[in-house]
């Protein structure tokens, strides 16, 4: 299934953003190669679930369509969430209750929150002209193709949630747990999309509190909440405070995720093939964007609202010289590494179960380790 | 909130096609238009109720942007599945149960299926050149916001169904009937878009199996099954003899329907405006198309091979002469007639409950009045 040419689409992705690469290790850090392979084999079987309760689907063709759609999923994106969701489920599950079956209902969700990504990288496909080249080969020939691919995935995940959780307790809170992070991107994008389009001169949404919504809603959420909740709601591990653990320390971890991407986009240059940061010239609502916003003077201010979000080279570097003028380099050292050590300290204060269990730390040092944090 | 602007951009909806107008008569012969403003009056607090319970979408701006959503779904279209929808359950639903709680419950369901063919619109208004300049006014300022849009509405089908059914035993059928519903439709679409895509020459999947299939996934279950099954849900009168009635009926009104479309696309045009059939230059998978290829000699496939899907005016009419050749218009009527029959026959032998009762036959005959059938 695994072909030479996915392989290549694979390689080519995984080398087009720094920070996708730093995703892509802290995901082979979480579960090992073992495991992961594991999941891959079983999602044939799982794709095989919906096509063979609905038997219209064969006949129309549609068939081998969905599964492609799931291999590009599959063997697209950072896997980061995947694995955070094995990873939390096979810690929180107690030794006994861990059979083949519920090991098969944890690569379930794991194969969903892929799709689920899968569906916004086709959104994000969808505009991005920036790796034509690569992108869409697969799927998108055109945008109303792209978009109804995009439903037969969100159906796909839902089907799925259907035939193996209907009968459960937890299926109204795992219907939930999806439909929240499909809102919440949603809006994120709708966000993302109005603000850098509307950058003509209008910075009134570039606050830092429409921005760390942003992370929240768009990435935070999606990538780190859902997965690790979908972990505890499977291993039937949700009390309050544990959540209240994952809620605070996933927000820190997201952010520091995101300011990370917005400056690898700006500032770190490499020679992989592909890479080029857009952020500036898309006008996008990055962190150093509203930090600049937050700090300069007025004369600076007019020359951000002249330059941002115009693909003319002068421009875009006259934007990156205002960003190191005002310290935004070091700044963004100061603030990963506060952050950092604010994970760590909450960290430390883990809530305890009454059997005196705690969540498995592991879960978020991972996420510290690329920034060099001493643990 | 119907503003000027909104009606105008009604009325070309209504008038671009003969069939969209004939099912909005079918939902007016349905349910009262004083019923319908009342539910129309109860959208705002329905959309509300998922604006306030989730704090974050005011802070990104995606407040209004739902809002204008609701409004565009709920001005356009042609309204058969909420009227049919909400008759349903006004027919089914014993007095005494009927309150102003269910009834709302109702407009919820109502609103949901209205946003999903809302949805679908945006799919067929993000590639359909032919009312460029009436459709996408509000909404799609590219496809990307469109596919965003997409999803804003799906995730908040699905909130609705969480805020308002979560907690009732019949919620894991209502969400299985959406999901069936995106399903179903997404899949059809897929065949829509890769048939007619596909058409140079190769005719292979324009048989009567797959053309039969595709109206039945594409638009019977989604405009007739779903709204219904949900009134029968909601007033607790799903019975697997009432639902045989409903499969085997609405099958054939559907057909009834999808081949009214398809014939007044190629051979009725009428004065209104916006109003041009596109399905031969599309090459779409036709009951004439089909039919065609079931009837036409070798020298006559060869023409249709050549002329179908060009948009060529001459390619055109000849494919229209070639209709009219293999007497497709008479056929046309003779099918209608005969399907139309066996509607009303199926309708004699609708099932009682243990309390004597049937289905509402009225559920069905509206359907069946545009052909001038005698009851």
């Amino acid at each position: 299934m695994k072909n030479l040419k996915y392989l290549a689409f694979c390689i080519s992705r995984n080398y087009c953003s720094q920070s996708i690469r730093q995703k892509q290790e802290i995901a082979n850090a979480l579960i090992s190669h073992e495991s992961f392979v594991k999941f891959q084999n079983s999602v044939p079987e799982i794709v095989n679930t919906i096509l063979i309760k609905r038997a219209h689907l064969s006949l129309l063709g549609v068939e081998d369509h969905i599964k492609k759609i799931a291999d590009y999923g599959l063997y697209n994106g950072n896997k980061l969430s995947s694995s955070l969701l094995l990873y939390t489920y096979k810690k929180l599950e107690t030794g006994k209750s861990m059979t083949e079956q519920s090991l098969y209902l944890a690569h379930v969700l794991a194969w969903a929150v892929e799709m689920f990504h899968c569906l916004f990288n086709i959104l994000d496909d969808m505009q991005d002209k920036t790796n034509a080249q690569v992108k869409n080969v697969h799927l998108l020939s055109n945008a109303k193709a792209g978009a109804n691919d995009m439903c037969l995935i969100i159906s796909s995940i839902y089907e799925m949630l259907n035939v193996h959780f209907s009968g459960k307790t937890f299926f109204s809170k795992i219907v939930n747990l999806f439909n929240t992070a499909f809102l919440y991107k949603a809006t994120g994008q709708h966000f993302d999309l109005t603000t850098s389009k509307a950058m003509s001169g209008n910075t009134t949404l570039f606050t830092m509190e429409q921005y760390d919504n942003f992370v929240y809603l768009s990435n935070t959420y999606c990538s780190l909440h859902l997965p690790i909740y979908l972990g505890m709601t499977l291993a039937d591990k949700v009390n309050e405070m544990y959540c209240e653990d994952v809620q605070d320390i996933c927000t820190d971890i997201g952010k520091l995720l995101q300011m990370q991407d917005d400056y690898q986009n700006c500032f770190e240059e490499n020679d992989m093939i592909y890479k080029r940061g857009t952020d500036i010239e898309k006008g996008k609502c990055t962190w150093l964007a509203v930090t600049a916003l937050q700090r300069c003077t007025r004369p600076q201010r007019i020359v951000f609202k002249s330059c941002y979000g115009s693909a003319e080279p002068a421009h875009m570097e006259r934007i990156k010289l205002l960003y190191k003028q005002l310290k935004l380099p070091q700044l963004y050292k100061e603030q990963q590494k506060a952050t950092s050590k604010r994970i760590v300290e909450r960290m430390g204060m883990l809530s305890k179960n009454n059997k005196g269990e705690t969540l498995p730390p592991e879960l978020f040092e991972h996420f510290l380790k690329p920034n060099n944090v001493e643990l």
